[in-house]
């Protein structure tokens, strides 16, 4: 496994209908197709996928002068109403999205913005607040939970303001060990260029290969080095940012009380206040070592007694991660280990990066034995690094062969991890199973914090017809169960327009009175990402 | 050194005019007195203080009928308008400050009013707003940046908030590692409940023997345990903040991505949009064991990148502190160790605490010995932990002599440090010569950052009449310098009313525009601490 898989560069045209590279797609291996039916009973294969050529898209509704605005803005190459930029720029990664790209008719929005810096993307907030044209900003699109559906809110036209021109290491300071990086800079991009002066930033969430630096920012990314360089507002220590009523750049030094950290209004600000241009991070030597070793345990519980004693005690792994037993059993097979599929107990994989890897395995390992785990040796754990970035591909493939497939997580503290857990698995089987679809549930536990951890659940069901329409209630049953029990509406992969209707329960009315406060002050008129993050207002 | 000294409790009558406990008041040390002159010439020793008994207040503005509303929502046994209680709530503790308290007539509160808990300052605000008064939320009076003064705005009276009747541990669970404390809790009575179950907070500012868990909150407070457990604002997992305009409970999960990140609009806000009345933090077992090291530097730029070094390796000492030349040398002399005193070279304390302490020192000191330091053994480390909350006390004896004293912070990265370093030095001892005074300069570095260090500065001066009058031009042009060296207004004291004019220059038009609008939504009618954070509006 060579780091340079990490710095790959990322394929510039993501396939329009699914995850990433076209030429990386691939049939679902045999173990898989063998569970399948044991798990899920008969599934109908589902119609062939439409072809890009055949979708239908509505006429733009941007007029030719408002096209023309643009055109002076960022030059008449970078405005782009052809139909495949509009459908490419239709919608995230999440499974409705990929489902909806299934449609004859897709909903896109009326033209594809491609700002080059900072003053163009302030000149093009400044056209569309003129103009009333809403405005999603477009990163590497992998949002799954809405983020950019092309709602026009109350104007009548929205664009796709598209920041990947926007590349580069704009500055680096490496006596501070900082880098300012543009907003639309890919992951493989950033890692490239910061490896090319022997850095990394170490960020590496699922959406890796494609997402943005602006992207991790704006959505509050949480990376798979969950023990280590984990959560990207961690890692944030500036940012630049256009917004329809002003510049902003925040971020004087590291540890001020030069009042509210303001810089956390735009971390997880997914494109309701401003437009994210720049975003300054911390970045530390490329590490030289990296050690794997994988865990057994009987249980989830055990399991997760383990990862929190790992937690609270800090200086552990880099990565941790626990599979449930439903998890462990499939991951077996997907790597070909039929086998040993039907293997009782929890997964843990650790990778342990940079210095005193030699302690710091010596401590984790002693913490987790003590929880009832049993070193499995490093084969696991290599295998899941290697394939870490793959998840994505393999839905594509259940998709094709008629299997719903998604994912959904969560948080909580360490106390109330087992309730939560339990919460949401059932309301995810019970959903299906009354829509008469057979489920198999499946869950991780990615990210370590002192005091709790992330839940993430994968899903699979044998859904007859409509997917969409059966799972549109399930996800709300299963939103209503996070909040009942405890959990965040979202650990890492945000709010968008999905998890809406749910902030309100998490931050109560002052919480969401403050957001719609700073959005009133900031965009005046409503024009960026209109309906995402903030609830609608209740009309009594 | 006992760990008990943390958890003394708070003597609740600190020294109306003056530091801490009056018992602990102290005369100067002979190796202080016989240094000063050589330093600052001949010193005139200025008038006694006033005695509390002849302060002149002005009567009270409080209506009786205000003062009823008040005895309904607390009890007329917590509204008080005695001379005594106005005037010990009169400011915080700067310098400024205690200058004030040395004067005949003084500006106070017209009534102090101390709620229970958190529906009783609920109450307090609804009375308030619907009377048109101002309020200061007063925790432990330990502000240095004037962010009590008992300000009216546009109000007709203004009352102190006193919140040190909500004491208590409100909640504790063991196996996340979380405490919920009533915001009124000192840090001693914080550490005293937390001790008894064999967890601690290990927040140690030097305020900490008055300071309160809401100030710590509210002011983003930095501990000495700089390297371990330093800021509250990364040891803050939930709040509960009473607005004028509603409640608010926030932080149900760690590692959330639900919007941005609101716990951080109140943390920092000191007391603008709302009273912090409980904060839930994250709490870790007493650690057993404890190791001082002190060590030497050919000066103060090897010092600082030592202590670099340190900071981007991680896994460190708990407490890490770097004193300049004119620091090392009068701390050397403080202690009784005159011969020493000339002795070159900055000095670096260090602690550390915890697990793996042996690992952490064998590469802490690695790292400061490739950077030019060596190391002096246990004795001077110990003696700063000691000593470390007594600073303040030393300043009272100073102005008691006539000699002024004051502080001021800041923070950067390292690239920036010697610059801003330099530049603050030099604007300090220009201000004070302009004003015909000699002055002395010390600083060091408390907190450090993978990405950069506070700078805290102590200035001596002999200013000859009317301190307060030669200080304010002095601190003026700090503060513009602060700013043009890339600094932050502050790093660990907040901005309060004395540093609310820079604010805008640090975050920029619209950051004070956020400022405003959350400010407008949450405290429609401006109760809350008026003039404080929050820069006037300019009018053109």
């Amino acid at each position: 496994m060579s780091r340079d898989e990490d710095r790959a560069a990322a394929d510039p045209s993501m396939r329009w209908n699914g995850w990433g590279d076209p030429a990386k797609a691939k049939d679902l291996p045999l173990a898989v197709r063998t569970l399948l039916p044991l798990l899920l009973g008969r599934i109908r294969k589902p119609q062939p996928a439409v072809e890009l050529a055949d979708v239908r898209v509505e006429e733009s509704r941007a007029t030719a002068d408002d096209l023309a605005a643009f055109a002076v803005a960022v030059g008449a190459d970078h405005v782009d109403v052809s139909p495949e930029a509009r459908i490419r720029h239709a919608g995230g990664r999440s499974t409705p999205d990929l489902l909806r790209r299934r449609e004859i008719a897709q909903a896109t929005p009326d033209a594809v913005i491609r700002p080059a810096d900072h003053a163009e993307v302030a000149a093009c907030l400044a056209i569309s607040g003129e103009r009333g044209i809403a405005v999603i900003p477009f990163g590497g699109g992998t949002s799954v939970v809405g983020a950019l559906d092309p709602e026009r809110g109350a104007h009548h036209a929205v664009v796709s303001l598209d920041l990947r021109r926007m590349t580069g290491l704009l500055g680096f300071d490496e006596i501070s060990g900082e880098a300012v990086l543009a907003a639309g800079t890919s992951g493989p991009e950033a890692e490239s260029l910061l490896a090319a002066r022997g850095y990394e930033l170490g960020h590496y969430p699922q959406s890796f290969r494609y997402a943005t630096i602006g992207g991790f920012a704006a959505a509050r990314s949480s990376g798979q080095n969950s023990a280590g360089n984990g959560r990207f507002d961690a890692m944030v220590t500036g940012i630049r940012v256009a917004t329809p009523t002003g510049d902003i750049e925040l971020g004087r030094s590291p540890g001020s009380a030069a009042g509210p950290d303001l810089i956390r209004v735009f971390l997880g600000s997914e494109g309701i206040f401003g437009v994210i241009t720049e975003v300054r991070v911390r970045v530390h030597p490329v590490p030289r070592d990296r050690v794997f070793e994988s865990w057994s345990f009987p249980d989830f519980t055990s399991g997760a007694d383990g990862l929190r004693r790992v937690a609270q005690h800090g200086g552990g792994p880099t990565v941790i991660r626990l599979s449930d037993e439903a998890e462990t059993a499939v991951s077996l097979a997907q790597v070909g280990k039929i086998g040993r599929a039907l293997a009782k107990g929890a997964s843990v994989v650790t990778v342990y990066e940079g210095e005193g890897i030699a302690e710091r395995r010596a401590r984790t390992s002693a913490l987790l034995a003590a929880a009832g785990g049993t070193s499995s040796g490093e084969g696991a754990a290599e295998e899941w690094l290697h394939g870490r970035f793959d998840g994505p591909y393999l839905r594509d493939s259940l998709l094709d062969a008629g299997v719903f497939c998604e994912t959904l997580e969560t948080a909580t503290t360490w106390a109330n991890l087992q309730h939560l857990r339990t919460a949401v698995e059932e309301t995810l089987k019970s959903g299906f199973a009354d829509a008469g679809a057979k489920s198999y549930v499946m869950c991780h536990v990615s990210h370590i914090y002192p005091t709790g951890a992330s839940l993430y659940f994968t899903v699979l069901a044998g859904i007859r017809a409509d997917p969409l329409g059966v799972w549109e209630p399930v996800k709300a049953r299963v939103n209503d169960a996070i909040i009942a029990a405890g959990g965040t509406i979202s650990h890492h992969h945000a709010v968008g327009r999905d998890h809406a209707a749910w902030l309100g329960q998490e931050i109560g009315d002052t919480g969401v009175r403050i957001l719609r406060a700073i959005k009133r002050e900031l965009d005046p008129h409503g024009i960026l990402n209109p309906g995402a993050v903030i609830p609608e207002e209740r009309t009594v």
